[in-house]
């Protein structure tokens, strides 16, 4: 994690080269919102005009979570292992589709998956065997191992970054995850409204009040341990989130954007927004996920979502609709006619 | 306009079978969100599942107004001709380039653009050969010319429907345009809260106040005659959005899912919805637009757009960004894996 030191703020000649283009194009200046805006960011992050996002990536990270015992997901746990063999055996869940749909490519990391085994189109990184342990009355893993994901997510940008790769998207899959996601956020926000614990795959009235009174005891039980992101994430973080870390962290230091999800990943982005307030500047948000917390954690970052599509799959589905956005975007910057050309 | 009458609801059996096969896929229910909604609106439109949008089209309706000579625009009036050459010739406007993007065909229709001649790409249909009438103290057009203009549109879906284009989006250009879409907007809201009135391509204070005051004094004076979409296209219209009211009538009449883009366009919906309301199940909403009115024409309609991109330039540039989010979901419901299969 002493790369974070590395990181710095985004070129502002190449963004004021940016903005400059922008007012050239045949079209009334700011017309074109957030697509302007994005090009902006691009030439800030890669230090470069006209932008180009030669190859673009989901990274999806699957693991369990010990909190599941808790009853607050309503699927059975082995969908984290089979929804996995999905996405690598038929290829046939939506991130597969919709990574297809936008020219990018899946990469699904196995962080510590129970009963899962070794599968070609899986990268196998378990950091514990069968996931966290359930954070109701203790860490959800240690310290130590936090700083280990942090670091494999910033060495997965770094390595992505050789490989060409100039956009990243973030996806998890995991039973109850939404839980660990919310609780970071609540414990990063310092809140404990429970207005921000929501159904996640579609949670009862009374499986939801079970979730939140989970999620205040657990915040309770580890109250004096929340004072920064890796106690956070050790106590009531998860794996995936972890990585999600280090993936935000490692998109700054590697000057790579890196899109947020849904409700877990802008738990990652805030972690990483809590460690090293820059890394937003990396950061591009997708879609404006249903459970509630997302909206919390977006706000404190300072995220603007552009897609309003009432979703709340994860696996990396709104990073993969953004991509054609900021494919349109980048489109715009390089191929739109200059007034002086009227 | 008679062919109204042969305008049905949609076909429910076949959105029914959309809804079992979404919820036979490897997700939690309605977690796909919209693009769930948009693949049982297709199914219900075309009858059939699995969905498939073989072509797709972007009109662009390319009119002048009267209007402008009070002001209410900040760009010279012949930008209307010198993008519609930009269109046809270069072909590097904004939507030359999102439409390539999206896949889909760009149809230029010149309505009745000032100065402009004969040129390949560009559909030359001049119903007013210098645009509408200055609607500030008289009609705009005549009724007559209203109704031509709208068969005109149902036309162009009938002929598209013909050539195997299976979604159509919907654009404009004209300077001052998003006066008469405010006005026809407020005229059939029945308002006259001038809030609702923007600044289009970016007027300073003091337009806009000139703006929202010229767009008041119109409305008061066609008072009496604003009594139905034809009379009030006719007082306060444009070609552009008579034409697109046709448009958005023809995806109803000739069962072809119509996209409305921005606030002019929005204005052409609100016009063809209070003809006939069914039109309604035949729009998919695109972009919020960044113009005031847009919000107050897509609630009374009741569509809810799923992109917000801060845009407001028009050209049916929204639509084409849109396009993505419906092949996305035209991917899903034909290639997902499905929970027997697990």
């Amino acid at each position: 994690m002493n790369r974070i030191t590395l990181i710095t703020p985004p070129n502002s000649q190449a963004m004021n080269a940016a903005r400059e283009l922008q007012l050239s194009l045949i079209k009334p200046a700011g017309s074109l919102g957030e697509l302007e805006c994005i090009t902006v960011q691009l030439a800030g992050i890669t230090g470069t005009i006209p932008s180009t996002v030669s190859k673009k990536a989901i990274c999806l990270f699957g693991s369990d979570h010990g909190i599941y015992e808790e009853g607050v997901c309503s699927s059975p746990q082995d969908f984290t292992r089979r929804l996995m063999e999905v996405y690598a055996v038929s290829q046939t869940g939506a991130i597969n589709i919709l990574a297809r749909q936008a020219g990018a490519e899946l990469r699904v990391y196995d962080l510590g998956v129970k009963g899962l085994g070794q599968h070609t189109n899986i990268i196998t990184r378990k950091f514990l065997a069968d996931g966290t342990a359930d954070f109701l009355h203790g860490r959800a893993m240690s310290p130590e191992t936090v700083r280990e994901v942090i670091a494999f997510g910033i060495d997965i940008v770094r390595d992505m970054k050789r490989e060409g790769f100039g956009l990243i998207g973030t996806g998890e899959v995991g039973m109850g995850n939404t839980s660990p996601a919310c609780a970071c956020i609540m414990a990063g926000l310092g809140t404990r409204d429970d207005s921000l614990v929501g159904r996640g795959a579609g949670l009862d009235d009374e499986a939801l009040h079970n979730k939140k009174k989970v999620i205040l005891e657990a915040l309770n039980f580890h109250a004096d341990n929340l004072t920064d992101p890796v106690n956070i994430l050790s106590c009531v973080g998860g794996l995936d989130i972890a990585a999600m870390t280090g993936v935000f962290l490692g998109g700054a230091v590697y000057c790579v954007p890196v899109l947020v999800d849904g409700v877990i990943s802008a738990a990652g982005a805030m972690m990483a927004y809590m460690i090293e307030p820059l890394t937003r500047e990396y950061m591009i948000a997708s879609h404006e996920s249903a459970e509630p917390a997302y909206v919390h954690a977006a706000e404190y970052i300072g995220l603007t979502p552009c897609l309003k599509l009432g979703m709340r799959l994860g696996e990396g589905t709104g990073c993969a609709i953004m991509m054609h956005v900021i494919d349109d975007a980048i489109a715009i910057i390089n191929s739109m006619g200059k007034f002086h050309e009227l």
